[in-house]
Order: C-alpha cells, then structure tokens, then sequence
C-alpha cells in the first residue's frame, strides 16, 4: 500500500507545539506519544489534581503575547496546587485551535507554558489538540503533598487570622487600557505563591488561592468551615500602581477586594502561628499581611477606614462577559 | 457588608453539572470543592495519565443527544487507559459553555458521563467551567496499572500477530445520514474495551486504541516499535449493519481500514500467545480477530480479497473538517 500525503494538520500542530516543552522528568516512565503517560507516583504521599481552561476573549485577548497566554494556562493551575501545600510534578495540555492558527503562534504559546513549567520543575506529559472556534488551552496539572498535610478549604476555625500573600487588585486593575506595566504583567503572568503553600504546610489551618476576589475567595473557604469572617479594608496590601490607579478611579478598594486573576494566596492561622507564617513567607521570599479575622458564621464582613461596614458587589464570576 | 444577589451563572451551572456525577470512590481524600482534589494512589502501581476532548461539530452535532455527549466525552478517554491495560480511577472535567446553555441540558450531559463513570467505576473529582463560543468537555483521566505491566506501543517485534477487538467501521458510517440505529450507537457511545486491556496485560506485546481509524493507528504503533504491518482486509471483523452499508456505498473497505472512532483496541501478540490472547478475550466477552502480521520496517500494507495490494487514503484528522 502507498500512502497519500497528508496535509498539514493535528500531527503538524503537535509537533510544533511540543517542541518547545519538557517532556521528561522525576517519575515520568513514559511521555506524549503512547495513548497515555505512565508515571510514578512519590512513595507514600497523596496527590492533588485540578484542572483549569483559559479561553480567549474570557482570560486573555488580543493584547496578550502568545508567550502570555501559555504560561498564564500553567500558571493558574500551579496557583491551585500552591493553595494545597502541594508541590507539581505532571501537567497534560488539552489545546483546542481555530482552523487558520500559524505554527509559530502555537510554538510562541508552547513557550510560554515551557517557561513556567521549567521555573516549577514539572514535566507536560501529554496533551491533545482539537480545533474549534477560539482559542483554549484547558491544563491538568497534577502534584504531590506529605500525607495529611494538604491545606484544605474545611478546617478554618473563628478566632483565626486572615492573610493574603503579595498584593491584591493588581491583575484586575491590569485589565484597563490606562494600566501601567506593572499591572499589566500581574494580570498575564501571574505568579503562583507555590514555594509558600509549602512552607504553611503544619502552620496554616487553610488556604485558598485567589482567583476570584478576596471577598467571593474567601466566601468559599468560610462556607467549607462554617465560619464567617471581617476583612479591614485598611490593611489590604496594594502595590503602589494599583493604590494610583484605584485613587484616580475613585474607587479605593474595590478591585483589592473583588477584583480576580491575582493568584495570591488566602491563608488562615492560629493566632499562635503568626510569627512561624511570617518566618515561612520571609523563606519564600513573599510578603504575608493580616487582613482580617474569623468570626461565627455570617458570610463576609468588610470594614471600611474609618470604621464603618462597606457594601462589596459580588466577585468575578468568569462566565460573565467583563472586557 | 451585604453581599448583593448574583445572577445565575458559574457556580449554578456546575451545581446543575455535578449533581449526576459519582462524585467519591476508592482513593478519594478530597473531591470537587476545594482548589484540588487530593487523592491517595494504590500502593505499588504506576499511573496512567490522558487527556481527550469533544468538541460541537467535531466530535458531536445536534443529532447527539445530551446524554451522548456526556458518555463520549468519558469514554474516548477511558479507551486510552484501555489500550495501556489500566483501570481507570479519577476523571476530572473541563467544560466549556455557550452563554445560553440551559441548566438542563448541562443535566443531561451529566447524565450520560456518570453512567459511564459508574459503569466503569470511577469518581469526578474535579473539573472547571468556563463560557465559550461552543461546547465542549475536556476531560482526564488518571488510572493504575502494575508495576512493568502497561502495554505500550513501542514494544512490539516483527513476526508478531495483529489482531483487533470487536468490529471496525461502525462509527464513522454511523455519520451517515442514512445509517441504522446500530450503527449510529457504535458513533455516539463508543465502548471502551477496559476488561479486555486488563486481560491482555502479561499477553499482548503491544496495544493502541483505534480513534483515527484502523491504518493510521496502527502505523503510530509501528513507527513507535521500528516495525511495519501487512494487514488482510478480508479478515477485517465488520458488523452485518456496516457490510451491508459499505456495499451500498461501492466502498467495502474504506470504513474499516480509515474510519475513526470506532474505540477498539489493536493488539499485537507473539504467536505462541495467541490461545492465550483469544482466552483473554473470551474473558472479557469481546471477540479478538487476526486481522495480519508485524514485518520489518516499511509501513502499513493492505492485501485485498485477491492477494492485490490496496492503496488505502490517509486516515482520520480530528483537525479536518468532516461533517
């Protein structure tokens, strides 16, 4: 039998798309390539699994370089895994491609999730490609965590201390056409706070990564405890370029407290533990900052600057339409 | 702070998603709700890793009812752990939304996952929601198999036996417009040969499950192993529905060497393990047909009914336009 030429098309893509990724590394018996990957779990740990999709026109647009919209796909998903106390190890890249995508856009997006992943030392170990109408790269990454040491959303208790690593508002604010660099890069390539879920394994009670807001983010852990909490507006931690931009919008506080995508971490501690936090975020090179307390239940409470309640719209919700 | 009513939107749709899912199971710590599910791996054994997705008017049109949708999005998946000799364990599901999608035909789609889920025995422990211009479900799938026991593609050695589970060509003429109700089932809820890889664990040399069609797949096995294949098109297995369609259609072969979709699994068995393959099989309550031989590199070859070579078109490109 003689074989027809093929046109270009799956193969081509993956080829372009791989070639840019590390394919390999600890326990990882078998790559992309066969129908799935064999890998070899760490002895006697647990493992942590999510999965995340970045689509076009919801999580990144025009404005983004290809190089952004991968490592942003790895990234949010890695800001999961910190938020367990987990470290990763394997990821598998479901990438779904309009029919006219140019092979360098994809290897500019292999690229950028290549970047991201060699800084987090985990292997891609398979992946997928359809085409479909926009862009989307949905990323299943999958670490590992001590047993019994994952920071879970269910074991927060009143009386505990609120804190949010790095700086909130950034990413949301980083969405306007007025934003400065600073924001810009926070909202496309987000940091996750990976090196400080596994240094507040034994000292938080819980952790939550914020996608969402610091309002609907920590509504979830709340409701997982059974605890309420109230957040000072005050104390929230803002970069210098979010507090201008948010003081020109007059509009102090709303992006800190319900603006998404910052991927910092929520975190709740035993008053008693404060200080071992904060020594665990100096290690991690990551700034921690009380925000607030749990209370009974009662949803989430926000006290405004001169003490009085604030009124906060609901958070992101990545369904609605926002640019 | 009062928090102002949402309006229906993410958390509603994955409430209306997750309610038919078998959402715990053996291994599971920490199911959907938290930033990742936490699971435990069985002691001993390798994971299996995969990630597949459907796509509307890719893999799925409006002829797929809901329930459909959800079985296939499941199954394709779980036919790759079959062809490594797996058992699946966890899935975790992506899911793409057009804004109007009403909550019942989420329902629907869920329906007919966690059927196959329960048949299969497997827990959603995660997954994701996210607007889009179509539908489409990613999903991944993790599963165990022995330590040295997966079966591979690249492992297989000229001399070797071809053999084939089940029956090829049903699903790509259950495209067809004029097809029968059995074969358009082979199109919409797709088999995944689970007991059968499991069986062959030990037997077979090598195994890949038949997505793109029978030729193009097989040539991936080849290529991986260094090895060619000639195969006998008279020994191809074909349901009586898909003979009589083909001949109607003056093409008697075409389907069952090129058609995608059929989730079979292709094997190659050394021939002192035949008997013990076709035993394996009867186990599994599936038949098993010697369909050619492995030879020395050189490609897929097809020897017609009279012993002539048949020149066979590519085969299935998930990224080509079909329907």
């Amino acid at each position: 039998m003689v074989r027809r030429p093929r046109a270009a098309g799956e193969f081509e893509l993956i080829a372009a798309f791989t070639g840019a990724l590390p394919l390999t590394g600890p326990g990882v018996l078998l790559g992309p390539g066969d129908d799935a990957a064999l890998l070899r779990p760490p002895r006697g740990q647990e493992l942590v699994a999510t999965v995340d999709a970045v689509v076009e026109g919801v999580h990144f647009d025009h404005r983004f370089t290809p190089g952004d919209i991968g490592w942003k796909a790895l990234a949010v998903n890695l800001s999961d895994l910190a938020a367990m106390g987990a470290r990763p190890l394997w990821a598998l890249v479901a990438l779904a491609v309009p029919p006219a995508t140019p092979a360098a856009r994809l290897r500019g997006i292999a690229a950028g999730l290549g970047a991201c992943a060699r800084r987090h030392r985990l292997a891609v170990v398979g992946g997928n490609v359809t085409r479909a109408a926009r862009l989307s790269l949905t990323v299943t990454v999958i670490g590992a965590v001590g047993r019994g040491l994952a920071l879970r959303r269910d074991r927060a208790s009143p009386g505990e201390l609120v804190l949010v690593s790095g700086t909130l508002g950034d990413a949301a604010l980083g969405l306007r056409p007025d934003a400065p660099a600073a924001l810009t890069r926070r909202q496309r390539r987000p940091t996750p706070r990976l090196a400080l879920g596994l240094g507040l394994r034994r000292i938080a009670s819980g952790a939550i990564d914020l996608s969402d807001g610091l309002v609907q983010d920590l509504g979830h852990l709340c409701r997982a405890s059974g605890v309420g909490a109230t957040l000072r507006a005050a104390d929230l931690p803002r970069s210098r370029a979010s507090r201008a931009l948010a003081a020109a919008l007059g509009d102090p506080w709303g992006a800190a407290l319900t603006g998404g995508e910052d991927y910092e971490l929520c975190v709740t501690v035993a008053p008693s533990r404060l200080a071992a936090a904060r020594r665990a975020a100096g290690r991690a090179g990551v700034t921690l900052t009380l925000v607030g307390e749990l209370t009974g239940p009662g949803g989430v409470r926000v006290i405004g600057p001169g003490g009085e309640p604030l009124v906060v719209g609901r958070g992101h919700d990545h369904l609605a339409p926002r640019r």
